[in-house]
């Protein structure tokens, strides 16, 4: 007898290899998926009838900091030095323990109504990341935030903290969990810190989460420091490999592509926050040609403001179609690819698609809604109509975290209130201080 | 006794004369607000219960063409003579009036949903539209779309339908419906039929719905063909005024910009269409420091693909600070300002605010969502982390169109199943004929 069989549903695989089914079946035993067929006679503890709706991969958000989620809309639109000198970073030097655990719960919630089914974090008290994650049921890749600011004393403690963290949650949760080191980005950490932090990533066989030329301003500083970029910088020390996962990558020269692509680097494209933060925008299409991994992240609540995938996938292919003057570019499938598979490969995880013996890391959108009507493509619909709140289903590791709406693995107004009741606390303290 | 009261929600007037309230009341009586303030004794046949919730003007979406809602998602990702000629153009060649009665119905639905009380419509079979929004409870101004290339006999034919369209709806619907003319594009109609057609809707006292340097072609067809582009051509016939509603309006140079601001031209930006179809970016920035009335526009769903004023706002904002690389380009409140204030200006309609003696046309956005917590800024959530599906309740000229999610003026499913066969249909005559 399976676990869950997913039945009537358009079963939109994402494998390349097999063709999506319009009225098909998933059986989840294991927290696998054992089968995905037109009919089958198994019987199931839980029957969901997907009628009406898309089974999918649920989603990938390589790139966030789901504590920020306290931050969401504290301070918008204002210059980047403002926002981060006389905003964020004194919000953050506030923050406590309990504060990224309340944040973080809030980001799961967030990211389980609205079909994602891991993400790559990247910040501090992690500890409590890594309790969140291991009790929300969803699967992570999670890092300490290591910023060493050429301090060879800190560089020492943030290593540590670094290691220590990799340490004990490397694996955790099932293997829900992977821990990676989260070196913050090559204009805040020293050469000779990145070539320890690689030396130790390896010895550890974990991998890297790292920012990469994501403004103007960290370009000209490494050419001023170094004679050159962040990407020439970190491949002169052999930094990349196909376990780094480099976010952002917007001001890329061609070279720089190339090495990224030699070199089998994630690279994780998070238009809204680009866009939001006037960084720039990333040359997603001409990296996508040259056959590099490019997947898609949501950034932290701060700069986005919310964690919905289905709205970063539409950003991603409406700004590279503008971007390059091209109505063809970045398409609806290769936009969900970005989104799902290669957002697994990213990580690692064998989910992204459904397909036998993969993780049964589903989600069920339902497509009888006025905005999705009528239905002529299932991708394209996904990527220029849908949105969070179209999602009705979350299976994570073959458990279901959210059923039919209803999310069952925490309490929701219990984590929306503790959250709202930790950002009101914090920011008094905040204001204090002022 | 009052119509309606709504209490307990957070009022978002956009009324620049009066504060937003934290906790207040909205009384409404015969479809007009009559009251705004933070307590009443009055009662009510209808009383809203708005807690946790902001309560706020509905949204006006300046153009689209709510017919084109039957081809969502039927042909993306396509270069813009292959999407026109090879799909769009044949499947409009098909379209019946009932196809677009059930195209639009759907379109209202959703634009109901979404929190939109009004909209600027131009397309054909507009008797269908008008009674559409006739029975919707919705609010528009609809301009049947005249094209006509160049051939005078054509040219008589398009304007006497347009002339008696604006002759038999302008008013109607207790003057919830206006009629506008809406000479398709001045790369499709000769400078004369535009000189005609403004004299007509001056005769009429109409008002004017046109495209206006949507791509780059037509801006160098227009030079070509008369030496300078739409704009001054437009404005060599004294073609402009106040009455005017100008969509997408992207390829401007500074002078256009000046011709567009003095004469009071409303300008409707579609950033999510101008995106999508590789069409450019319009100059918002520039065009609101020089006192421009810019509205937005979702456009039609065949080239965004949803009706979503929420998306469309986020878009703008993100787009104007990507492309000034300045950050603090086009805030929160002002491109709330462009959905609301902006809009019904564009419409000359008392709506926008929530305002004493306003139309009736409130919405209720529920805040208690995962997504929307922990609350700052109430602008800065409704543009950047709000979506369509977070409006409880749509409100038009003091009638309650949805209660609480449940849209009341039609039947949901009715609708949706309607257009899902019609498009059926539809789509099998044209694939006959291929």
């Amino acid at each position: 007898m399976a676990d869950i069989i997913i039945k009537n549903g358009y079963i939109l695989t994402m494998d390349p290899s097999v063709d999506n089914i319009r009225n098909g079946v998933v059986v989840i035993e294991d927290g696998r998926i054992t089968d995905v067929c037109e009919k089958t006679e198994e019987a199931a503890d839980i029957v969901i009838d997907a009628q009406g709706s898309v089974v999918m991969p649920g989603f990938i958000n390589t790139h966030t900091h789901a504590g920020m989620t306290l931050f969401r809309g504290y301070a918008d639109d204002l210059a980047l030095s403002d926002w981060l000198e006389n905003h964020i970073w004194p919000a953050e030097a506030e923050l406590t323990a309990s504060d990224v655990y309340a944040g973080t719960r809030l980001a799961c919630l967030e990211m389980i109504k609205s079909g994602t089914i891991a993400f790559a974090d990247m910040y501090f008290f992690m500890d409590e990341v890594g309790k969140v994650v291991e009790s929300s049921g969803l699967r992570a890749a999670l890092s300490y935030g290591m910023i060493e600011l050429w301090d060879e004393e800190k560089g020492k403690r943030e290593l540590k903290e670094g290691k220590s963290f990799v340490n004990e949650w490397n694996g955790k949760a099932d293997g829900r969990i992977s821990a990676m080191y989260g070196p913050h980005a090559p204009n805040t950490c020293s050469k000779e810190f990145l070539m320890k932090v690689r030396e130790q990533a390896t010895e550890d066989n974990a991998k890297i989460h790292i920012h990469v030329l994501e403004t103007e301003a960290e370009l000209n500083q490494m050419k001023e420091q170094y004679g050159m970029c962040s990407v020439n910088m970190l491949d002169s020390i052999d930094f990349f490999g196909p376990d780094v996962l480099a976010a952002h990558c917007i001001w890329l020269s061609d070279g720089d592509m190339d090495i990224l692509r030699n070199n089998n680097v994630n690279i994780s494209h998070n238009p809204v926050s680009n866009m939001k933060l006037a960084s720039g925008i990333a040359p997603v299409t001409k990296l996508l040609d040259r056959g590099a991994n490019v997947c898609l992240g949501t950034d932290g609540c701060a700069s986005n403001n919310n964690l919905g995938m289905f709205e970063e996938m539409k950003a991603a292919a409406l700004l590279q179609k503008v971007d390059t003057m091209d109505p063809m570019a970045l398409p609806a499938r290769q936009v969900l690819e970005m989104g799902t598979v290669n957002g697994a490969k990213a990580l690692d995880i064998n989910s992204g698609m459904i397909r036998k013996g993969y993780n049964a890391d589903v989600i069920i959108v339902d497509m009888n809604k006025a905005h999705l009507n009528p239905l002529y493509d299932v991708p394209s619909h996904l990527v220029y109509s849908a949105g969070s709140s179209d999602v009705r289903t979350t299976i994570v590791n073959g458990k279901v975290l959210m059923d039919d709406y209803r999310v069952v693995c925490m309490d929701e107004q219990k984590v929306i209130d503790e959250a709202r009741d930790a950002a009101a606390e914090l920011i008094s303290r905040v204001d204090a201080k002022k």
